[in-house]
């Protein structure tokens, strides 16, 4: 029997535990659930002969050592800020582990030493950081294998609904973490097309998206995702004159997204003292001059310049934000208010369905043609929590442990899934899982 | 003999040291002026016989203590941050001590001890903070003495340009710290309106300007400048339902200025890397989203929707953020970019004067009417150093000195000048130096 210990049993660990579970009387497999809260793990596992949960502190020094020792491979599920806790550990004992955070500082410490010992840190294994990097690599690989120069390469990626769930006019639910929904764009972001770096500022974010259309889904926005440029370098593309990193909504999003981003409702920076006794169309008219005459709605609508019946102002009243009814929350900043009221209507229930949908685009040259290599991934959910999100960060992560527990991934030191020893047996199992992207790949038509 | 020590010759000390010693032979004044550049020291004292220049660094204790020891009273205009160490000593030595900074948590803590040993540390002793404070307090005083219930209480200040030197597009020049105008209004302002308190984020702030008309001088726009409600306690306003307090400017500069905000070019949280060898041109190009065939004008104007030719446009074309001129600073943000452009175009020369601009407007009740008392205060400067900002402040400073050293003004502990025992001497011999408001006092006309 192989030991597979996950830490973490929280929404986003039952995919990963089931496909675990599910294979592994074939796969002679054992699998431990740790989490702070036991029945949650206790949950997760379900009975099942080869399952165990158990109660674990990543901050006891005895009981992480103790779990550790057990396993052959450990998959990392806790808050990202105490990965290097268990990371350190992993490295002393000799056991590989698989993450989808990012590499910390202080996990980065940790690279020699791991290299030294034989012990891999898998990180970046997920959707968004994971598969796309997967993706991406693949094609780069495959387009330079052919002898291509590739001259520009866009990729977005978007938690979304699956069209039977799509019931409400912003064509959104939370699939994911609510807070980096409402915070998402903060600071800076970058990107750059035709030689030229673009700089867009928060409150211009929303306004420059572009039209993407997906074949058999349909069409969507695009805006850029934080510091596309930094992908050069981690691609090998430090040539192309475009590199674009973007996140997908629906149509009409954005536009009504920038209407909360103009007024500061999404502000986290001050509380608002007298919050739980404001109602939610007080508050939005704090953010609103002083008028005898206007109403909310009016005001809205004059200072970002939409139409009363335009969709954007709709939207915002969908959210009922323009409503007499209590916040009850008490000295809440501006992104706490949105948030608690988003999540009251953008509730994804029992019965909804996601669909997490990436499109990578390679523009490239090759023996004098131009051309464009098109990869599109399109998964479904099923009900929760067994969602398109839970999905493909669960099997990423399960496969890439599978993987390391088979010999199949030999790799020492911190690494992403940039490397073809990680990308090409994970993304071959999880085509296996239906997880896959289709190719189209054409001469690029001229203007 | 008594003696003044004044620390810091910088710019702003032109006007107060020479107040001091103007008045040194007939008060039997000493005064000693320590600066780290002891030649900046020595070029404001002027070999005047009553004047010593002195080395000075706040951060050598023995040399604090010696100079202190011979001090009857200190005027600190060193950086705001080190204020506290001179201020320990001080009352340590018990010797009184006055400053135009805003009073920080850590001098807060010597409030009782400062109280025990009888010794005065006044601060906010300025224009703005300062006359504000002073004006506003005389106006509330007076109101309230007659019987009169104040109902909304707005007040505005502005460092901006004489008539005969006002000769550019934006009607503005740097007479005072540039820094603090690009990042000028960054993350919420507040005030209240009829009951309604208002939040006002950065990207609103220069399009929720009002118009506002000072006698003999003519029109201006204002904006929010900050929490405005934190007046309500200082000033004892505690039930007005209006209570505004802004910054001025000519007509005009706000639209023109929220281009900027708008396209992210005042933000300092990021580097260029490049910077040092772009354009204006180029850097200007790289906020805006890319084009074949628009040039950045017409961008900008497309973006804000602006007229190719309007006013605002024109204003940012004379700053010459189109220009094809190197920028030549290394790996620089935005704001210091924008910082060093506008320190050209708005430079404020030799035979440049400046102009200050305060208005405070009361609405109060009394006897049943509905009144309003306007105060107005403008001063001109002189070429620099003594600027109208340089006068203000340095006056303010050096009558408050002497006020502690004859003893008009007996204080213990921290106060800023919102105390009739501090603004009535002062107002009244800020008077006689020309520094004075006009007051209008009149009902109010019906709408």
């Amino acid at each position: 029997m192989q030991n597979i210990l996950v830490l973490g049993a929280g929404m986003s660990s039952a995919s990963l535990i089931k496909y675990l579970l599910d294979h592994s009387e074939e796969k002679q497999w054992k699998v431990r659930v740790g989490d702070l809260d036991v029945e949650k793990a206790r949950a997760k596992v379900g009975g099942h002969k080869n399952g165990e949960a158990f109660e674990f502190n990543v901050f006891n020094d005895a009981e992480k050592k103790k779990a550790i020792a057990k396993a052959d491979v450990v998959i990392y599920l806790l808050p990202a800020e105490y990965l290097y806790l268990v990371a350190g550990e992993c490295v002393e004992q000799q056991k590989h582990m698989v993450s989808s955070a990012y590499v910390s500082k202080e996990e980065r410490l940790l690279d020699d030493s791991a290299k030294t010992k034989g012990v891999a840190l898998l990180n970046e294994i997920g959707l968004d950081p994971g598969i796309d990097h997967m993706m991406a690599m693949k094609i780069i690989d495959e387009i330079h294998g052919r002898g291509g120069k590739i001259k520009g390469f866009r990729f977005s990626t978007g938690g979304l609904l699956a069209p039977d769930s799509d019931d409400n006019p912003w064509n959104y639910k939370f699939t994911w973490n609510p807070g980096n929904v409402i915070t998402a764009g903060k600071g800076f972001s970058r990107y750059m097309e035709k030689d030229c770096v673009k700089y867009v500022p928060y409150q211009q974010l929303f306004r420059r998206t572009k039209r993407v259309s997906i074949q058999d889904v349909g069409a969507f926005e695009v805006y850029a995702n934080r510091d596309s440029l930094k992908y050069k370098a981690l691609y090998g593309l430090e040539d192309v004159s475009t590199i674009f990193r973007g996140t997908l909504r629906r149509p009409g999003y954005c536009e009504a997204w920038d209407v909360l981003v103009q007024l500061g409702l999404t502000e986290d920076a001050f509380h608002i003292e007298n919050s739980a006794s404001m109602t939610y169309r007080e508050w939005m008219n704090a953010f609103l001059p002083y008028s005898d005459i206007k109403t909310p709605e009016e005001k809205v609508a004059e200072i970002t310049g939409l139409e009363m019946d335009s969709e954007a102002i709709k939207k915002i009243e969908w959210l009922g934000l323009f409503e007499e009814e209590r916040i009850g929350l008490d000295n809440a900043t501006p992104a706490q208010i949105l948030q608690q009221r988003l999540e009251q209507k953008w509730f994804f229930g029992d019965k909804d369905r996601d669909m997490v949908a990436m499109q990578h685009v390679a523009d490239y040259e090759l023996d004098g043609q131009q051309k464009r290599l098109t990869s599109t991934m399109v998964v479904y959910g099923e009900n929760p929590p067994h969602t398109a999100m839970a999905k493909t960060v669960g099997l990423s992560l399960a496969i890439t442990a599978e993987m390391l527990l088979s010999g199949r991934i030999k790799l020492s030191g911190i690494h992403i899934p940039t490397t073809r020893k990680i990308y090409e047996p994970v993304l071959e199992k999880l085509r296996e899982e239906g997880i896959k992207a289709q190719w189209k790949d054409e001469e690029k038509k001229k203007r």
